[in-house]
């Protein structure tokens, strides 16, 4: 059966018929103050999922557990973080599944690395590296508030250095100049695994692809993805949103080759010495 | 350590420097014959994943594990197929996860539940329905090609039919009209829980979220992807491609509310009755 | 020989390296008073164009006279504009050049009839038609300023109302249901001529489509146009911008169909009777 | 009066609910062959524009005079050629009207070429040049047959070196490496007016963006378009084109910034030395 919220939880409270949404942890005796009224978290706890909650004014509240893409955007942030339209296209690049060992470097606010956490479930691993110690902190704190500490490891690391973890299943590159942890990130992924990186300009782009093929990285896919929200209206119609996000990244696909383990006659077809 | 590949795998040869891409089952003195020459299945097992292989005319290869969205683009169609840059997008919709149970009406090919089936896991489960069994029953081959038969189970069911499960954690509609579907999937999802669907009109879009709105359920929020791809050349220059994907069909988030479990006082707020 | 800048013009002034302008008459012993200190207006007449000039505090501002775009924008503004991205397509589709005669209906702030106008010339002519009398009103002062009035008739009309002319060259319709328009100006189109429309819905380009082609209208023609505009930076690099309009307006364009004018034998091919 | 289609004009026969359409010269006796039966250009002569032609096998034509962007796509290609989607956006930023000089480098297949011409009128003027002497043949080729040759002077002309003609209202460069050309057209351009080309790479567009800026341009903007077209079918629907048109290039306008004229007082606000 379905569990009632409880104390202790986070609980998306979202405004019916806005965009506007809260993130909180309820606990007793506590109280949200909205632009629209106030509403008490004893009458959000021990409620189903999906109720809907009066402000102290009357206006109308919904309460939902949050999806991991909420969460995403709902993380304290230090940084900027990758939009959940490109996090849904990279965990396809990097082939997520449950118990995988994730690396990212580049943690940023870890909103990420929230994703991965939850998709690699309690058997999975993500190592997650970031040069700055006081973005981890905070990464590290979202990541708690999530409920995913267990499944990640951080540590500060600078970017090029090689990483203390090895034959991985999967690499994800967030940071600027991504191209200084290709080799690294090489050497830490497991034969013909899948990297994944995010670059804003052109010329990053280039030059994170150059490294890439030069460090011995192949099948190089890059795209960029718009998402435009669709307004349904049964009375004005149906139009697609006046404004929208132009622009959040090159995204950017590879998977790492190797070199033959063993030797093959040079008469027959096969691998390349 | 990382496996080598082996015969009875499926394996993904791919000419290097091009999109042409073969899905392969690894069998002992079998070969693929491409246009640039013949690859024998015995040069590439036994090797490492990432490998290049040289046909009998010299043309280069890489071997790869086949990557989720790969295996999808590689199913045998008898429908058309969810998009990978969708799906990831309806992956974070949905809220997948490892161990949850996820509805799907409208099988098709069974592309986007070996997405689902990889991403719940072995603990998790996908109920499948699909009102045409030989669709249903392409689309349980291409599952069990993908090795996830055993987290799968598959119903021929007719649209509006209630489905023989319940309280699941997440479902997604991708079948004509959609709408008839609506109320049977709000009996099956458990509450608060997100339903997503794809549709191709604007008529079929205004439909389908009239009857979510009147069936119950909220939070309703309609995109659309456009994916483009950017090559990135050396010499020549960086340049989006010339031709790109223009739509794959509106994609549909929405949540299932309840009525409030117990009774509140009318003076003050707290649940609406 | 170019002239300079004169008094009794009007003259575009652009902070230099920021998008913000100021459309400005130049009067003997006025000043413009921007955020970056003020302008004389003596200081720009008898300049050429193209001039830096300085603000009291130093700021750099350029002198252009408005491109009939910028001219557009600076309409003083009653309704919602063509946007200069789809006012280019507008003018292919509807073949605008010298010498025509155009009917517009939706006058709106005149921001379009404006650019008919300028591209119609001097022995052309734009027939401009709003139900709204004050709309027209604002709509004519805008076009006064741009010294286009001379070759622009405006006049009050009902949508659906007969138009006052005949055989004009082009049409374009931008109104509130359009499609009660579409009898009447097929009317007054010659024949085989093109119409153009713009609307903000899909239900309202079905029923425009719908009944342009019940009206004896074909080769219906329809796109939506998306601009991006893109960041360079010699330091920084080349990107998209983060921001953009996301949607417009759907564009269609036509063309009108006769009944033939002669008797053919029926046994050869020819005109359909 | 509206005039008959006559012999010796070019008429658009364009298949009734395709997209397939053929530019013919009326002759007399003459025929066009499809692939959906035979048309005698006779019985086409003497109709007037938007009549149904039925070929001798039943399918059914609609004849029209071409209009200047589908003249663009007819012509005889030995380039690449401005889109029409781009040429709209191009006709404002150079600010294109009836009796104006326009500068053109890269004439390609004259097919931007006609469109200035048209838009100038028979007062105005377009120099165009080329540095391939059979480019230009053909595309003079192309301008004859649109009727504008006597508004376009055509030039073979090495990019870089300085243009025979000065004062013009606006200039177009469309050839590799723009860039070389600026300069020169800085030099061809009056005070003020504006420049715009097309580019096709990242690079490109920030060498030319560098350039410019150097030589003295001011007031750069970069765009690109996305052109979707919607299918609007009655009983199907309404929905986006699955193919489009992903890229065809950067689009670049700026203006040409001048020292000013005459010396002004130190003290006060004005031009700056």
């Amino acid at each position: 059966m379905a569990k009632p919220l409880e104390y202790g939880e986070d609980v998306l409270l979202m405004e019916v018929g806005k965009d506007r949404t809260f993130l909180v942890r309820l606990e007793q005796g506590q109280a949200l103050h909205t632009h629209r009224g106030t509403i008490a978290h004893d009458a959000v706890a021990g409620q189903p999922e999906g109720t809907t909650i009066l402000t102290h004014t009357g206006h109308r509240f919904l309460a939902f557990r949050p999806r991991i893409g909420e969460r995403m955007f709902k993380v304290r942030r230090r940084t900027q973080i990758v939009y959940p339209k490109d996090a849904g296209w990279l965990i396809l690049a990097l082939d997520v599944r449950p118990g995988m060992r994730v690396l990212e470097m580049g943690t940023g606010s870890g909103a990420f690395t929230i994703l991965l956490a939850q998709l690699v479930g309690p058997e999975g691993r993500v190592y997650t590296f970031d040069r700055r110690e006081e973005f981890l902190e905070n990464a590290l704190a979202n990541i708690a508030r999530a409920g995913l500490a267990s499944r990640v490891e951080a540590q500060v690391l600078t970017a090029g250095a090689p990483f203390p973890v090895s034959d991985v299943d999967a690499a994800f590159l967030d940071l600027p100049g991504p191209w200084e942890a290709i080799p690294a990130t090489y050497g830490a992924l497991a034969p013909g695994r899948p990297l994944a990186l995010i670059v804003p300009t052109a010329e990053q782009l280039k030059e994170a692809v150059r490294v890439l093929t030069e460090t011995g990285f192949a099948a190089v896919e890059v795209v960029e993805l718009l998402e435009r929200r669709v307004l349904v209206r049964q009375r004005e119609g149906v139009r697609p949103s006046e404004r929208m996000i132009g622009f959040t990244g090159y995204l950017v696909s590879a998977r790492k080759c190797v070199s033959p383990q063993g030797l093959l006659s040079q008469d027959a077809p096969g691998v390349e010495p």
